[in-house]
């Protein structure tokens, strides 16, 4: 007897959430490996994430899953299913046909590439040899060629590596939103260069005791809605927030006593993901649409909150007396704007994970132009020294004197990740473009922020994009949210306005 | 193509493998629910913990399991596998046949029905009402009942509830040592009461502030020989010690500011368990041998470092001003002795977890009694508090005055677990009995312990236990170990000796 679509259905669902759970406990084990587990354990942790990571493999490519996924894509049969049902089969059909279309042996080897080449990379960068890293990364461009070449691609090749990150956004769009900041923000970087005012800093290299930053981290964490009966806070190395579902999703930050911004801004950062991955529909447990929608969108909350609020006067208005009073005697004598001139300086620099916001979109622009050069024949590896230093050059007027601190400074490479970078660049604009829309709602935005009201925009935030988790694709959540595509207008008149500010020009 | 018994032997090893994998994910996600898991994400987390168990039951009972058992047991390939691979075997083989044997209808009934019991239990605890939990009782005993005469028993029923916990050990077996330790041990509770000089003991319970007891908890385990590179200390409401691999052995502790024994022994009791666990030899990796061979000899070791080292003179006499320079004015004017008397302070109870080390064997006893006659229909679940009451005013001479605190105190039954009590006794003696061997190697044990030499203990005990992991069956190391059978004389012995010290009696 034939099942009836509604048993196909219940099946599917559970095929998914057994892949969702398996998911989860890989999720509980990479948190723990970063904020503890004990280094002898750790080679065995790695068997079970290999077999965990597996299994879910296994299971996105199996015969089981290709039925579901012919019976349940099928158009008559659409009506009958939930959109939850209809999206996760989407969902999944996307990464069945990729998984599909490389060749198991072809797979393995790239695997064991990637994973050769992160520790090489890490060697490499160390004595600052690109020469060393070279083959490794040729190797790693060429397969993800031949990939391009199972996958298909429409318009660029490097469109179809943009499409695992940010589905929709093309080399079109990026192009002509890159151009539009390039050409506004390097001159305004030159601009401020050669004559803003520059703020005072010494201060912010003081020392703060890690448990009053502890403190003050775990603070501003409740002020943004955290909420702590779904989640913790850890110290790690390299900071991340991890949902492991909506309602366990964890923080991770670094504290640095020479440097409280290095927490501060951190836990902010991570603390705006968190809250999106808190905030996500419940209807979408255990199903992969209980996720953010894209890297993109993923970067734009955690940098809405980072940037629109952590590094807004209002925030400082509101919680500079609450910082001053937790580091005892290390704000003496500063006023308020001294502080906050102080945490928006700007200044071109070598390393991507260190610059301010106003600099940073130009080292994303550089890595872009870079891996769209490599995926359209226009640079190859042999030369990336060259044009990384060149560019550096053109676009922030700063060389590295190496390449540990220039082209081999980033993993994605070495891990295989081409087409990521441009997603933070993105995430940006997004949330500059976002909170444009936010003002139509909230027109005293920034009185809101100098009065702490920040449940209010956590809210707004859950109601236009996290609930919907990936129900909604990224440029469909910014369409709806925000009534226009992607504009890089919002991102260039903020930018102008705050830094004209900061560095006292007209 | 048959394949060759090597062929078979290595695709066995790695479906254990795998299994193995599973339980060290399901053993990180208790660790993770016992030490800080955000309450919201717990529900979820239980679905995960379902997927995965009900994963690894399916593979234990499995088709593929059943061939390889069947393949593997032949007596004419035994030759042929490795050791590691022949007592994997069997271990699997056991489960297999016990789980086979249930139809599998019933048994999810019953998983059903522990869970249920479980949270009935907990209500009735609190509100101290046995006949609530009665029916649940009388079910589950009812369910063990048919499960044995599925599994069938050899000599008495209740044996086969035993061996699930202690391979080998018998009710005649414990009839005998338990009646040994009953006849020695209730006179000298007796004598100690009616004629025993009571130490002071009030300074037990002034205030002990959390971080200097985490301070003190650290360093005992240092001491120990705990690789704080293969693990981690954190704390817990019920204390535990857990090995994720032999690499990764978590302990638990739970601090109480008013009396820092609760800690102090309690981080001694779960770092014996722990050392067992990290010294397991590393061969065993990735097989169910790596695992503590049973209940009784797992508690042997915690019981062992508890009371053998951590409750011996000699420790203190190394330690107290530690402890006192850690507490300062705690322990002003105390003298080593009446310190040493206080802690060891004996006194009949109400409660099995807060018995004293004379006591707690009578504690057990109770349990196994009424356990064995349940299951000899001897004694029926609606007769079993009258039964208790009776029992503990016979061994212990305190009668509870309520349900709650007497035959509703502990979780065990409400769980299904019956034959598991017995087990904590038996470690109890296996550990006296072992101290006697050790002995043997170790005459000037005493000073040992006084010089702080509690390494050479620890090797000791792995090169005699942990290594072996689950490769000798318990009665096998004891034997090994101590050259005899199990003998209460030894525990007696020790008893005697030590309270007729600390009560003054001739």
């Amino acid at each position: 007897m034939n099942k009836t679509i509604q048993e196909i259905e219940a099946s599917f669902l559970e095929f998914v959430n057994k892949m969702s759970s398996y998911n989860e406990a890989l999720g509980l084990i990479y948190w723990d490996l970063r904020t503890g587990a004990p280094k002898k354990g750790m080679e065995q942790r790695s068997e079970v994430i290999g077999v965990l990571s597996s299994e879910v493999f296994a299971m996105s490519t199996s015969e089981e899953m290709g039925l579901y996924i012919e019976q349940l894509s099928d158009e008559k049969v659409q009506d009958e299913l939930s959109e939850i049902t209809r999206k996760t089969v989407e969902d999944c059909k996307k990464q069945y046909d990729r998984n599909m279309k490389v060749p198991a042996n072809e797979y393995r080897e790239y695997v064991i590439l990637q994973s050769q080449a992160e520790t090489i990379w890490e060697e490499a960068k160390e004595v600052s040899d690109f020469e060393m890293f070279r083959p490794y990364l040729e190797k790693l461009v060429a397969f993800n060629k031949k990939f391009i070449s199972y996958w298909g691609y429409d318009g660029n090749p490097y469109n179809t590596l943009l499409d695992m990150y940010e589905p929709g956004v093309t080399v079109e769009m990026i192009d002509k939103v890159f151009g539009q900041l390039r050409e506004n923000i390097v001159p305004l970087v030159k601009e401020i260069a050669e004559n803003g005012e520059r703020p005072e800093t010494d201060f912010l290299f003081k020392h703060f005791p890690m448990e009053s930053q502890e403190k003050f981290s775990h603070f501003v964490l409740e002020e943004m809605g955290f909420d702590f009966e779904a989640g913790r806070l850890d110290t790690t190395v390299h900071p991340f927030a991890t949902g492991l579902n909506p309602g366990d999703v964890r923080v991770t930050t670094k504290y640095d006593e020479n440097d409280f911004r290095t927490a501060v801004f951190g836990t902010i950062h991570e603390g705006g993901h968190a809250l999106y991955e808190q905030n996500i529909s419940k209807s979408l447990i255990g199903t992969p649409l209980c996720d953010g929608t894209s890297m993109g969108i993923h970067e734009s909350q955690s940098l809405f909150w980072e940037n629109f609020v952590g590094r807004h006067k209002g925030f400082w208005m509101k919680n500079f007396e609450k910082l001053k009073s937790s580091n005892p005697g290390q704000f003496d004598g500063l006023t308020l704007d001294e502080y906050y001139r102080a945490i928006n300086e700007s200044k071109p620099s070598l390393i991507r994970i260190e610059a301010d916001e106003l600099t940073y979109p130009l080292h994303i622009m550089i890595r872009y132009e870079i891996e769209k050069g490599l995926f359209n024949d226009e640079i190859e590896v042999k030369d990336l020294p060259t044009v990384w230093n060149e560019k550096m050059q053109e676009y922030l007027g700063v060389v590295p004197a190496n390449d540990g601190e220039g082209v081999l400074q980033d993993v994605h490479w070495a891990g295989g990740s081409f087409g990521y970078f441009p997603s933070y660049a993105l995430g940006y604009m997004y949330a500059a473009q976002i909170k444009q829309a936010m003002m139509q709602d909230f027109p005293n935005y920034d009185e809101m922020i100098a009065e702490g009201k920040l449940i209010e925009i956590k809210q707004w935030l859950t109601e236009n994009i996290h609930k919907y988790g990936k129900l909604k694709k990224p440029l469909e959540i910014l369409k709806d949210v925000t009534g226009e595509e992607l504009n890089a207008e919002h991102l260039i008149s903020y930018l102008n306005n705050k830094y004209r500010d900061v560095y006292r020009l007209s």
